[in-house]
């Protein structure tokens, strides 16, 4: 793959990014089990991403593509589009900033969602739920108020911001064997390669992915982007394909993906709601599942897992289904 | 009130209690939400004592009752009546100190209650859901295995490691106006008035209780213990009376009780599992709820909110009924 178009941002922007987002996010706390450690017969360290104040990790690069703007640029503000955590987190940040979000969302996005990104001062505007509506409707928003497009990963940006999870991780601990992260676009497990790449060597990186929505597993055994069509998987979080850039990432960093099945994230979002106590989206589940799923790789080590987001519906559990 | 009869542990005892503890139980955290702040006008720190091992405040008072007894006595180990968290973070106790415990539950006890005693190695007596039966086979059990008796909260031991609590709480702030905990048999309320007499004697204790329990309330008032007959609430951890050496303290030393109804002890536990994304029990969610009733009481004020245990059937949230 040729990288001339892109940028890859490197660990001394990853630390210009913690310098410069460390007033506006929380380091958050990591948390452990002795029930969970007991279980897999591994040492668990739980970053708790959740818990910050928008409810996921993507909040570090949104903040860090808002407060790097120039003055001239930020009176335009942002814009994106996303239905997740993303289009929240960037609202937030900007918000934090004093500056315009625009966020393009399909009509068809849940109510709780738009409610919060207008909370955080976020203006809608709704496009179709097709891609091609999406790109148009994205395409006018962003001529008409000259917003500075933050894609939800495939942004060095936001790469950089996000591997300051894992400093933090590092720091919190000492030492661990692996890191394990869910996988979606990528941009969380391209920021934990960019920074354990240089800040602990040794550390593994693993990704862990919805069986049901597979496209990061599967491109990385072919070695080439695969994008699943439509895929459908309760962790909804993971639902978007990798890009180039987070590509270079998961191609040249990443030790392996393990995959689990919706039942069995499931039971690991509700193992950790029970023992760690904790409100964690079904995405966030994905590495546990895989951790419960292949003890062997884990077994007696000692290996970071990072909750990405705590935004669910309460009133629509995925146990409460069926 | 005579107090001739009871011991009222002091000030060093609780000092003790967390120097005897600190090895057994976490040190947890202090939780913020802007979004919780911005809804009561008021700045709030949740201390998170669902993060506890065994999920609950109650092993602070456990294990201070079960690494103070002698050796002589401690291989006889320790008994104790209760379904609820006392008997899980009392066997918990008893586990790391490895002597026995011996707890007397009634046969209706809730299943999860059970096993969560029987893995912490607690051994069950079951007995009649009536407090004659349960006298009675607590005093057998208690003449056969010779365990110290630990009450889950009429114990001077039992308060000076509640108490503990506060003295981190106070710790990780910069000092608190006000601080409210749920109260039911009032060891939490007792330990964290104990400890804030002394460190800072500024800072007013508020206690929380459920409109459908509200003995305390009532006692408060009228000056005297008064117990209810068979209150029924969605707060079960808050059904128990008062007794001798709590309701020392809580006429000494409390500030004010505050209660709320049950759909908004709900409202305000889903507020907090949505907004500081932590599972709590309904008991836990009590002082929120009378923040939120409240809002002149803590308007502009620094509040320290104990959240007092984690453990709850997630196939039986109360907002999952009717």
């Amino acid at each position: 793959m040729k990288d001339t178009d892109m940028y890859i941002p490197t660990y001394q922007d990853m630390l210009d990014a913690h310098e410069r987002i460390r007033p506006h996010i929380r380091r958050t706390p990591v948390r452990t089990s002795d029930y969970l450690n007991e279980l897999t017969g591994a040492e668990l360290f739980f970053k708790c991403e959740n818990f910050q104040e928008p409810g996921a990790f993507k909040v570090r690069g949104a903040t860090n593509a808002v407060f790097g703007l120039s003055e001239d640029q930020a009176a335009k503000g942002v814009a994106t589009h996303s239905s997740g955590n993303h289009a929240s987190c960037l609202s937030y940040a900007a918000m934090l900033r004093g500056i315009p979000c625009n966020v393009v969302m399909p009509h068809t996005a849940p109510q709780a969602k738009k409610d919060t990104v207008r909370r955080y001062g976020g203006k809608i505007t709704e496009c179709e739920p097709s891609t091609s509506s999406r790109e148009a409707t994205f395409a006018k928003v962003q001529e008409e108020t000259g917003g500075d497009f933050v894609h939800p990963y495939n942004d060095p940006r936001v790469i950089a911001g996000q591997g300051t999870c894992s400093k933090e991780l590092i720091e919190q601990t000492d030492g661990l064997d692996m890191v394990v992260a869910p996988i979606g676009g990528g941009g969380m497990i391209s920021g934990t390669c960019l920074t354990l790449a240089t800040l602990a060597p040794e550390t593994k990186v693993i990704a862990a992915e919805p069986e049901q929505a597979d496209d990061a597993y599967r491109s990385f055994k072919a070695g080439h982007i695969i994008a699943d069509d439509a895929p459908k998987t309760v962790a909804d979080g993971l639902l978007v394909p990798l890009k180039d850039l987070t590509w270079h990432f998961v191609k040249n960093h990443v030790s392996d993906i393990l995959t689990a099945s919706d039942p069995e994230i499931v039971d690991a979002m509700k193992l950790t709601w029970k023992h760690l106590r904790v409100v964690m989206e079904p995405s966030s589940a994905v590495p546990l599942a895989t951790i419960l799923k292949n003890p062997n790789v884990f077994k007696g080590k000692r290996v970071g897992v990072i909750i990405t987001g705590g935004n669910v519906d309460l009133d629509r559990l995925p146990w409460m289904k069926g």
